[in-house]
């Protein structure tokens, strides 16, 4: 018997509280794609002013902010370079190839877990002369990367990549699904994190709990191209505000997520003593190593516990629906496994 | 001094009220990219079983689902028929040519205001030789029809339409975002207008008053397909199930798009009197002639009455906020004009 | 017993001749994908001259040509404004939708066979304000307008179209397929039907007789901009100065088109005196009415006359490898035909 | 005093003979695009039989011949996996991308240079579940490698190969611009290397010397399907029989390659002895290692021998216009350097 399941699949798997469905059901609300909700408008100029960008543009997804975001900064045989096992790269279903007809190029985690250094990114971004005709436009950073575990890249690190990008004439664009855990790990505000980027996206239905919603931010004509790129993907929604208002209310969590970093450093060492090997967790995630993870994860769901396989690794992620004592509660369901 | 203003401009402006609150507030939900959102689901068979459709998948605008759509029917270099000003033509930005790469053939109204004859479809399908390449693959047709002022395809026009285009191998899409409204008009059940083709969009944020979500339906194996299409875009959300909790609030409603008919008989009977040409209208969209829209249309606002230009024409919508006192409030704000 | 075959199909079946050959077997050549072929330069800039761009590029194709223009003119979600029945729409596999995803108009004919007037491009160039998104970004125009019957386009109609796409902020593409046909029945150099637009397409291997070859021209910054999309569509070649060889050959011929437009205008009449319905030749093309034109073609192959439809026609096209005295040998193979 | 260029850049240089031109002059032609060329279909179905597939397509180059399979091969979102720096990934500007919407993922060169192993296929053609919707659609492997150094993948592991992509349902294409040089140095006929590929391009104009021209081939109904993308590419030609006919006697040339590849070890053996640290050349390219290759290609230009940078070397190609004694001749230009 292994009492109430316990998801750590990821933190997408949060339902909205009382607060946020009770600002859902009070939400003012208008037609956001004939003449702006008022609470969706309330929402983007809140981000754009916490991530330090001129606008922001609500859009239904992280994928969709990045699409947009990927649409509009790359031509077609326009090459990307991105890390290696970047969320875009391998969870979005090729973005940046078949809606923007750009190459993505992977680079390497030389630089630390899920980026690159800025020599790096300077070697790949040299030009090939004409007969290679393939022009480098753009550089995708990930903050957490997602695939490496949720590794955080500090302000200094950021910015050396950013200028390094520069150097080279390339724009970039900044996947900040979780951005907000990178900021709260750092201590740093978020638009630190944003600093010297084109484009940025970052999710509020992740750690911040909100039901539906992200927002991709960058110069205010970027946005009004975006609003226009939203509506041909078909992202534009009529009464957004009943979402936005879920969103505001999530903007105001942002600090508890250090309560998600401190379960996932618990649930790190209690893994460890039950003999996994496990990297030190950097913000909400927790990998470990398993040679098969897709048999360790069947075996964990068997005792109520749920996680995914990523790489050749388990992957567990703490959120707002997983208290200190369901992390208790896991580990006591597990025995030592050579997993 | 005009009162409040009284908004004609699209039944999209409609806000959700209490009952549709209360059941988003209190919907159940779950990750419905990662295992099914209940509610979601719930919506999703329901409308499946209304339209007669195998399966039916949530969209978060219409235009996203007639883009999932063409995008699998459409290969590049396919052409597709589509009744001329068609919304999928004019208002998608174009969806089948960048994002599916097929040409669009836009086909006169010989059948009607809004759709062609069948043996019209049956001449621009015809294959045009190895030199010409160009493959037809695909009819699409709209009902109601916007532009032409939310003109009815009726039920045995739509099954003569159908079979033209089965007879020449052709696949068909109905864009039937305002289908209840075609329906409720015939006095049929939504599936009489849906028989026979292969895939169909409708929307619940227009008449029925949802404030976000659209559905797609068609045969099982296209809603998967349509569920990778949809991630590929960026439109899958999590917890979507506070919006589905509205669109099944939404779909009890569907009758009382009656009196959104009435209205628009009672509006364009008071237009007419007041010297407007005016087109009977078939459903809730009225619309009257106008040397310059524009012009008629600031006029209209003026007098704290919204509407909007469309073509050579001011389009009136009636719509759930507007009753039939705010019909007769507007007209009373008006004198003759020689618009 | 019909004799032997006469190939009235297209001037694209016209053989290259002796002159051709021999030049072709002596060209200078070079590797013009790793630093241009010496007699491609020479070609390139003769006809950059001719038409009065600043440069021009060669591509094995009319097709590839148009194509090359229209991805570097539009972007996806743009509006193309173009004639209806346009080779580039009808005959080129939907090149503006499936590789620039941009979205093709068709203007009606109201300006003259094959033509629009400018106010019709003026009204369909009007901006649909922001709901509607779409951009409309280029006017195409085709002259001699090849399924129009080989009409001209005068210079004052020419440059009336370019000012009303101008004053709309439209980019001007011209398919000059047949541009040499155009001159020849104006009288004027091709540079005057080329002035004022900003890219124009013209090929070599119809009445001028080359085996192989099309040029596009343009600005400078254009052509070198073309010379990467050539690339990316797999159209440069290595040692293509065997080709333009007879290119160069082919320019010295462009007044000898005078005896194709004389030899279809005798056809016209001989046709007409046999009962043909038959618009006036305005260059050579000469399109009869048929009631079924398949049926019209076969009996005329059966004849050892070849001609091909084109919409509810039969189209004969003169060239140099049709002689006066095979239209009139042709003629003498039919009788009165109810067609 | 340096004497006469010596051009060891590409064997894309090449000059036609006497023999090529003359067939080129004499070449028997019909329009291919309406009714197929004699020398073209000549040309077409011999390559088919050299080959072993059931039918292959002239195209003006091998980027278009991968283009065009690779536009056959992939959906939208399908992932492409081929080995790192091929040319398909890093010359041909990103045609997966921008043309097919397909994302290519690099493999590693861990079963020898060029080439992964079978085992690193199937890893990455694993299939990553529901949620990460990318579909590993295509294995394009290139035999010999160019950016490698012009490897050769003997018939073992190619078989091996394919096996491995067959195994994980994946389609596979081969770049075969150089599979002439491959089978000369392994001593087996062509098709033992084509064997088990569903499509595979090889090229005329590199070794065996014609102008222009490249075939693309696979099964029958693959080829009816790829003349229809050539012309959408705008890649059918007219009299494209000029060009077939050097083709025809190119291809009676593939023997006299072994020449190149002795001539290529003479040069590796003159370099090595030199100082140069080269690797042993395979077939006709010799990559010499450099600091700074740009600066090493100068030095080198400015004695007469042109070369090129390729990643960290400089790449020298040997070919029917460089004859064993301009091999000597170059050699002797050079003095020890510590390139």
């Amino acid at each position: 018997m292994t009492g109430r399941v316990i998801d750590f699949r990821s933190d997408t798997v949060t339902k909205p509280d009382a607060a946020m469905r009770g600002a859902m059901a009070r939400a003012e609300v208008g037609d956001d794609v004939l003449d702006r909700d008022p609470t969706m408008r309330a929402l983007e100029e809140r981000v754009a002013e916490v991530l330090g960008v001129e606008a922001a543009l609500w859009v239904p997804s992280g994928s969709m902010g990045n699409l947009v975001a990927l649409f509009l900064h790359l031509r077609p045989g326009d090459r990307m370079l991105v890390p290696d096992r970047a969320h875009i790269l391998d969870n979005e279903v090729g973005t940046a190839s078949w809606l923007a007809g750009g190459t993505p190029q992977p680079l390497p985690w030389d630089g630390g877990p899920g980026r690159p250094t800025p020599a790096t990114v300077r070697a790949h971004a040299a030009p090939g002369g004409p007969y290679f005709a393939l022009r480098t436009a753009l550089l995708c950073l990930e903050n957490t990367h997602n695939a490496a575990g949720g590794t955080v890249t500090p302000v200094a690190e950021h910015l050396a990549l950013v200028e390094a990008a520069r150097d080279r004439g390339l724009a970039v664009h900044l996947d900040g699904a979780r951005l907000w855990n990178a900021a709260v790990a750092l201590g740093v505000p978020a638009a630190d994190l944003v600093a010297g980027v084109d484009t940025v996206q970052v999710c509020l239905s992740k750690g911040l709990g909100a039901p539906v919603g992200s927002l991709v931010g960058g110069s205010a004509s970027f946005v009004t191209e975006a609003r226009r790129v939203r509506k041909m993907l078909g992202g534009g929604v009529r009464q957004g505000g009943v979402l936005a208002a879920a969103g505001l209310v999530a903007l105001d969590r942002v600090d508890r997520l250090s309560t998600d970093h401190d379960n996932a450093r618990l649930l790190a060492e209690g893994l460890a003593e039950l003999g996994w090997e496990v990297d030190p967790p950097e913000t909400n995630i927790v990998m470990a190593r398993a040679d098969d993870p897709g048999a360790a994860v069947s075996w964990l769901a068997r005792r109520g516990v749920l996680t995914v396989p990523v790489g050749g690794r388990v992957r567990w992620t703490t959120h707002r629906d997983v208290r200190r004592e369901d992390v208790v509660d896991a580990l006591g369901r597990l025995v030592p496994v050579a997993a």
